[in-house]
């Protein structure tokens, strides 16, 4: 007897659950396993799932509480990994024919740290091929599907752990986010992401796209448990954090918000609409709401780009010169094209960063967060190749990395969070981007929208059974 | 009545004089005024002088010396500063027709931290222009002729500063180094020079070639000198160095000194049997010498090339697309050139660095040093295009870029000493390569060499007068 509201719970209700004896890992994990086994078809979340390997690992979690023994703090939750993390008991393919070096040596250093903590890996999720594209509809293992409705995109590259949390298929996940790739699932699938600052999460044994870009962080079902989660992941090894992990939720002092404004920002109607409820929201929790205009969305997006495709290019290079034909047509056109980017305009393009990281940083001083709409659509269908909003149309990739672009370029930390929903019973999803090193105080402002609102627990009706 | 006696002297035998009031400021510098008269015109040493300012300076400073106040180290001693420097007394041109950037906000930070420690800059020396190249037959100003031998070149792109230390013109120089350019002249023209550990010394205020690969570092005609003015440079806004500038010479211990052999380190005659000599003083000085296998010089060589190419390419777009025909012919192709490099190769190449760099790392551990001539030849006569030795032919420029560029790639010190004369005559020099941040120990094998050899006495004959 399989008890599925198990599987809209929180990571730290469930950790409460099992801390008091009231449930198994094993009964939490076999719940999460039911919806794998429902759900994942649908969804095509799941590049590779073990669903007997996890219960048994349940199992020996349960033993070793019994002795008892001090449990790690995810002890016991069914985890998603994106299949860009190189894992020891799972292939790793990058959603791609193209990469076969396994097995690889170790897991991915944020993996191993979450393993320790006792987090049970259930299996790994689909992608945009090598991460390169943020629609998540190519894929050698096919298009992800989003849980709200199955002729949609879930946006990537992080689609399958987005879609996975949706469909209440585990309650944790990894992704990673180069342009938006863990906020823009998360924002068109209804759940919750963090991209961390550049380096406070180490990327050693994750699959690059473009590496001065790259960023690994974890996905959920509330800020709450991205805190736990980004906890977990951060190690002595990591470049940059050497602060509290715990910091007093902003609602303790008066919150001031920016709104990015000017060019680069526009938005559909059902999104404009969420959004402008969102910041009554936080008006109404305290916040002063201020327009900041930020210039230059063009030329950075330019060079984000040019950053992009020159580096993952030079990744790419041996793979692609021996064997081209097993690359998407999509990702081998873009790999192809970069290598006639020069390497003067790569470094202009990495000079070009320096002046606008530097205009952006002294445009947030003074600011807890900039918030802005993750996408300014909601997910697209999956056939649907261009989009018109405000003026503007655009391509469906484009559409995607439209605004999530620019933590990247900068390297800061940035949290989508669920604000609402569309015209179409679509997710829609809340940006909040900090400056370098305060992704912890994001979380406090997500932790505080979320006090106030309950979006983030919503689910769509194909994970809404209330038994089984 | 000037004593040109001075000019042969070191900058502690001048500072020695100064302190016991024997010899005034204005007495040192008038004698190096002197030379600057006798000699700039046959070397082309300078590209700007100021000897009445020089004069005042010295005269200043001797007043503020009869007050009782303490002096800096370098206190009154004439310094020549290589013409990309930006200085705010002299106009800067890198040697060429396309820099105008003047004056500048302020001096460049090496030279502010030179002045303030009292030295007194002289004028600037020629380069190659834009540095961009290690002959220093190219330049705005015409070619910087060698003191030893006016038919030959010295070495560049730091080949004034050489010149004028050969010359005797000064006994302090500043110069820079993105593939040998400080240790290349001071080979050529029998001084001595260091390149330092990769950002051990602020580039501020110095026209970048290439700003991976540059290095800013001191000139003068003993390695104790280039303690004197090493230790002056060194601010606590340079990255690396937190260690001791006084290191006990290597001479109270056993030293183990490495010979670097394989495919890319041949050598003329002339300059294998200085090197001989070199290794028997050493050995006598109780070095064991061991050679030690470098593969890939080849493969190095062309990261090298490709970094150097790239950025200074990126550097210079600019100027480039707005005024082309000011560049020298050589200079414009080789930025034209540069061009044609993709991002990939870049990126590639940088990668490629960080494999040569560590399993350099490795093969030098144990050891003291690496020792080898810097260049394999003496210096080329002005007009002689291909060089052969062997069983290599090169051309001029790579001759002099021959070995020395590995500490650039590596961002490794290394230091150029006089070792004795080639069948022309021309001085022949000892390159001495430590680990990161092995600066003070290097000078102190060089000050330890220099005990017992007087190479670095000798000055050609133009500058040989013992009175005037």
């Amino acid at each position: 007897m399989v008890d599925l509201t198990l599987t809209h719970k929180e990571i730290s209700e469930l950790s409460a659950l099992m801390a008091s004896g009231q449930v198994s890992a094993r009964e939490i994990v076999a719940a999460f396993v039911s919806n794998l086994e429902l759900h994942n078809a649908t969804t095509n979340a799941f590049i590779a799932a073990d669903a007997e390997r996890a219960l048994a690992r349940a199992s020996t979690l349960d033993a070793l509480r019994g002795t008892g023994k001090t449990m790690g703090v995810l002890s016991g939750i069914p985890l998603a990994v994106k299949d860009n993390y190189l894992t020891l008991d799972f292939p790793t393919t990058a959603g791609s024919r193209v990469y076969d070096a396994n097995p690889p040596k170790s897991d991915a250093r944020a993996v191993a740290l979450l393993r320790e903590a006792g987090a049970i890996v259930l299996g790994k999720t689909n992608m945009h091929e090598w991460a390169y594209g943020a629609t998540n509809k190519i894929s050698a293992k096919g298009p992800t599907r989003n849980p709200w409705n199955t002729q949609h995109i879930t946006g990537g590259s992080s689609g399958g752990s987005a879609a996975a949390l949706a469909a209440r298929i585990v309650p944790a996940a990894l992704g990673s986010d180069t342009g938006g790739s863990i906020r823009i699932p998360s924002s068109g699938c209804g759940v919750c992401g963090i991209k961390p600052s550049y380096d406070f999460v180490s990327r050693e044994g994750v699959l690059p796209l473009s590496w001065s870009l790259d960023a690994v962080g974890p996905m959920a079902t509330s800020a709450r448990d991205l805190r736990i989660l980004l906890s977990a992941m951060i190690d002595g090894a990591g470049l940059g954090f050497n602060g509290d992990t715990t910091r007093i939720p902003a609602a303790k002092r008066k919150m001031r918000l920016g709104i990015p404004v000017g060019q680069g920002f526009e938005l559909a109607d059902d999104v404009r609409s969420a959004f402008e409820t969102a910041q009554k929201v936080f008006a109404e929790l305290g916040a002063e709401i201020v327009p900041v205009e930020i210039s230059e969305m063009m030329e950075g997006f330019a060079a984000w780009k040019t950053i992009l495709h020159s580096e993952a290019t030079a990744f790419h290079a041996k793979f692609l010169s021996e064997r081209p034909n097993e690359y998407a047509d999509t990702v081998r056109i873009q790999l192809e094209a970069g290598r006639c980017i020069t390497a003067a305009d790569y470094l202009n393009a990495q000079q070009y960063r320096r002046g606008f990281n530097h205009k952006l940083d002294l445009a947030m001083t003074g600011y807890d967060a900039f918030i802005y709409p993750t996408l300014p659509v909601t997910a697209p269908m999956l056939d649907e190749e261009a989009l018109h909003f405000e003026g503007v149309t655009v391509s469906a990739q484009d559409s995607m990395t439209y605004v999530a672009w620019f933590a990247n370029l900068a390297g800061l930390p940035a949290l989508s969070i669920p604000c609402g929903f569309g015209k179409q019973g679509l997710p829609i999803g809340l940006m909040l981007m900090g400056r370098f090193g305060t992704d912890f105080d994001l979380l406090g402002l997500g932790e505080l929208f979320q006090t106030a609102t309950d979006w983030h627990r919503r689910v769509p009706a194909l994970a809404s059974h209330s038994s089984s």
